[in-house]
C-alpha cells in the first residue's frame, strides 16, 4: 500500500455553505481534472447527457440534485416538477437507476407543501447521496475481507514453500467500477480501497478497456490519485498474466445481475471470466444490490445488449504532443464496425456477489435468501 | 463472397525487367498505401528494422532480398558476405525465420564462385519467394476445406430446422495473419481467401488487436483491398458474439508451435480460445511447418515471451481531422504499463493445426508423424 492516504475526491460534492453542487467533467480525464458547478436544471441535464457524469449510481444521484436546482430556481409548482423529471429521465433513457431516482424524489415531493419543496428535494437528494457512500462503502469492507483472506493464503503458501514473502496482492479489474461511477469508494474499487486500508498490499491490473478506455483513463487516474499501485494492461493482456501466476483475483463491478447469478457488465468481463476459471482464480462480482434484477433468470436470453456507435472504434481522442486533446481515425475509412456494449457472464464462472449486504454466491438459492432478507428489512 | 476477385499485391515484389525490389510499408496503412524500393542492403535493413515489413515470413524474405542487394553492389567477398548476413541478423534478433533465411542463403553463396554470388543470390532469394507463396496457397486450401465443409453444414442443420438459408460463414480472426505478413496469401488469411475461391460466403470479424492494432489497420485494409466483407470489433467483443452464435469458426496464426501443440500467437489469442472452447466453436491454427519448433514440448513454460515498449500501449497514431497522421497519449502521464507481446494456447483448446501438408490434430503424436513425414521427404 502507498503511504499516500486515500482522497475523498466525491465525483458529486454539494458545498453546504455555498449552497452549490460540483461534479468532475470526466470526459476531461485522465488530461485535465475539472470540476465544473451544476447552477440549474439544464446544466445537470447537460451533465448527464454530455457524460460529463457516468455510471448508473452517479446518474442517479446528480438527477436527484438537478431536481433540486429546478426547484431551488422557482419552479415549485406540481406541474413544474413532472416537466423537470421528464426532462431529466430523457437524458440517458436506459439508465435504470436515474428512473429510479427520480421515481423516489417525485413520491417525496408532490405530497408536501410547495413552500416546502425546495428543501425536502434537497434532504432526498443529500440522503440518495449518503446512501449511495453507504453502501459502496459496506460493500466493499465485505469484498475486502476476501482480499485480506486471499493475502494470509498467499504469504502461507510461500511460506510453506520456503519461499520468501509476496510483495503484493495481484487484483485484476475491467473497466471504470470506481468512485468516478459512484459518489464514492466505487463498488470493484472499493473492495480494492478498503483492503488497502487493512493494510493489504493491492496491486490493480487495469484492463484499458476498448472501446471507450475507462480503464486507461478512468481507472488508473482514480487509482493514482488515491495512491493505489497499479499497472494498464491492454484487454488481450489478462489472460496471459492469468497463466504465468500474476493474478490472484478479479473483481469487476456489473450493470445488471440476474437472479440466478448471470452477471452483465462491460463488454470482454466474460472472456476475463474465463480465463480465471481456466487458471482456478477467483472472480468476484461488486454490487450495490439495486443493480440485481430479480424479474430476469437467464442473462445470455433475457438482457439485451446495447449496441454503440461504431465511431467509438473507429476514431480515438488524446493529448496530442501540442497540449491539446484531439481525436484521430485508427481504421481504414468506411470499416464496417460492431460495437456491444456489455456481455454476460454466466453465474458459473462468477466466484462470488459482493454486495452491501454480504458476499453471497453466484446462484438461484443464495440470490433468493438475498430478496427474502431484503423485502423483510 | 465479393464479386470483386482477389487482388495479388505482393508485400514484397521483385521487378525482373527493372532488377528492383519493393515493399510496401506497412507503418502507412491504413491511410496510405506506399511502396518503397529497397536499393541497398541499407534500405532493407531499415524497411525490418522500422518495421515497413513485419511478419516472420515476410522478414526471412525481405532479408534474403537484402542479401542480394548487398552483392549486387560489388560485396561479394566471404568476409563482405558474413558481414551483410550479420548485419541482416541484427535487424529483428529473436524473428526466427530471419534467422533460418540467412543460413539457407550463406550455405548456398559461401560454395560458390565470387563472380557467380550475385546472381545465385537472386535466384536463392527468389526460390524462397517462391516457396512462401506456395506455402501460404496450400495451406490456405487445406483449411479452405474445413472452411467449406462447416459451411454446409451450417446450411443443413438451418434446413433441418425449417429457418431460411445462412447468409455467410463468419470466420473470427485475431492479428494479420494474411498476406501483409508473408509475401502472399498470408496463413489464417490464405484460408480466408481460398474459401471464397471456393464459393464460400465468408464474412470476417476482425479483432482490431491492441496494442498495435494490427486488426484494425492492417487486416482491416487487405480485406478491403481484397473485396472479403469484414467488420471491425473490440478485442473484448469476440466472446458476446459467440455466445449468441455469430462466429463459426475461429482461424488465427502462430509465431511459433510446439511438438505437443501449444500455440504461441499474438498476445489475446488465448482468450478467444477459451471462449471459442466454451462454445464448441472450432478454433483452427494456420502455420507453415517451419514455425513449429520440434525442441520445445510445453509451450507455457519453455517459450519466452517478450516484453515490448510501454509506449505501444499509452500512445496510439491515428489520422486527425487535417489529413495527418498523429501521435496522442490516451492515459495519464506515467502510469505504469506492462505490455507482454504474446501468449500461449493450450494444445487442449486447439481443434487443429493447418499446415501445407494438411490439417493435424494439435498434439504430441499427430505432430510426431508429421516430423516423420517431413524429414523422410
Amino acid at each position: 500500500m502507498s503511504d499516500k492516504p486515500p482522497v475523498s475526491q466525491q465525483s458529486l460534492r454539494y458545498d453546504a455553505t455555498q449552497d452549490s453542487v460540483w461534479i468532475i467533467d470526466q470526459t476531461q480525464l485522465p488530461h485535465v481534472l475539472v470540476e465544473r458547478e451544476l447552477k440549474t436544471l439544464a446544466d445537470a441535464c447537460e451533465a448527464i447527457e454530455a457524460m460529463w457524469v457516468r455510471g448508473a449510481p452517479l446518474i442517479g444521484v446528480t438527477a436527484a440534485f438537478g431536481l433540486y436546482l429546478g426547484l431551488r430556481s422557482g419552479a415549485v409548482t406540481t406541474p413544474e416538477v413532472n416537466a423537470a423529471v421528464q426532462r431529466l429521465a430523457q437524458t440517458r433513457p436506459t439508465a435504470v437507476n436515474l428512473q429510479w431516482a427520480l421515481d423516489r424524489l417525485s413520491s417525496i415531493l408532490i405530497p408536501v407543501d410547495v413552500a416546502q419543496r425546495p428543501a425536502r428535494a434537497l434532504s432526498a437528494a443529500l440522503e440518495l447521496h449518503a446512501e449511495d457512500v453507504a453502501a459502496c462503502a459496506a460493500l466493499g469492507e465485505h469484498g475486502a475481507v476476501r482480499l485480506e483472506n486471499l493475502w494470509h493464503t498467499k504469504c502461507a503458501q510461500a511460506e510453506e514453500r520456503g519461499e520468501s514473502a509476496p510483495s503484493q496482492l495481484n487484483v485484476l479489474t475491467h473497466c471504470n467500477a470506481g468512485a468516478l461511477a459512484t459518489v464514492d469508494w466505487g463498488t470493484a474499487l472499493a473492495v480494492v480501497y478498503k483492503a488497502c486500508e487493512r493494510g493489504v498490499p493491492v496491486h490493480v491490473w487495469v484492463d484499458e478497456t476498448r472501446p471507450r478506455n475507462q480503464g486507461a483513463s478512468l481507472t488508473c487516474w482514480e487509482l493514482g490519485e488515491r495512491g493505489v499501485p497499479h499497472t494498464l494492461i491492454v484487454d488481450n493482456a489478462g489472460g496471459h498474466l492469468m497463466q504465468h501466476g500474476l493474478v490472484d483475483c478479479c473483481v469487476v463491478g456489473s450493470d445488471r445481475t440476474t437472479r440466478e447469478g448471470d452477471v452483465c457488465n462491460k463488454i470482454g468481463t466474460y472472456l476475463k471470466a474465463l480465463a480465471a476459471f481456466d487458471n482456478k482464480i477467483p472472480f468476484y462480482v461488486a454490487l450495490p444490490v439495486s443493480t440485481i434484477d430479480f424479474e430476469l433468470a437467464d442473462g445470455l436470453r433475457e438482457i439485451p445488449i446495447e449496441e454503440r456507435s461504431a465511431y467509438e472504434v473507429t476514431h480515438i481522442s488524446g493529448l496530442g504532443d501540442d497540449g491539446t486533446v484531439r481525436r484521430v481515425r485508427l481504421t481504414p475509412a468506411g470499416t464496417a464496425v460492431s460495437n456491444f456494449g456489455f456481455d454476460v457472464t454466466p453465474a458459473r464462472l462468477v466466484t462470488g456477489l459482493i454486495t452491501e449486504h454480504g458476499v453471497i454466491e453466484a446462484n438461484a438459492p443464495a440470490l433468493a435468501n438475498l430478496q427474502a432478507r431484503l423485502s423483510q428489512a
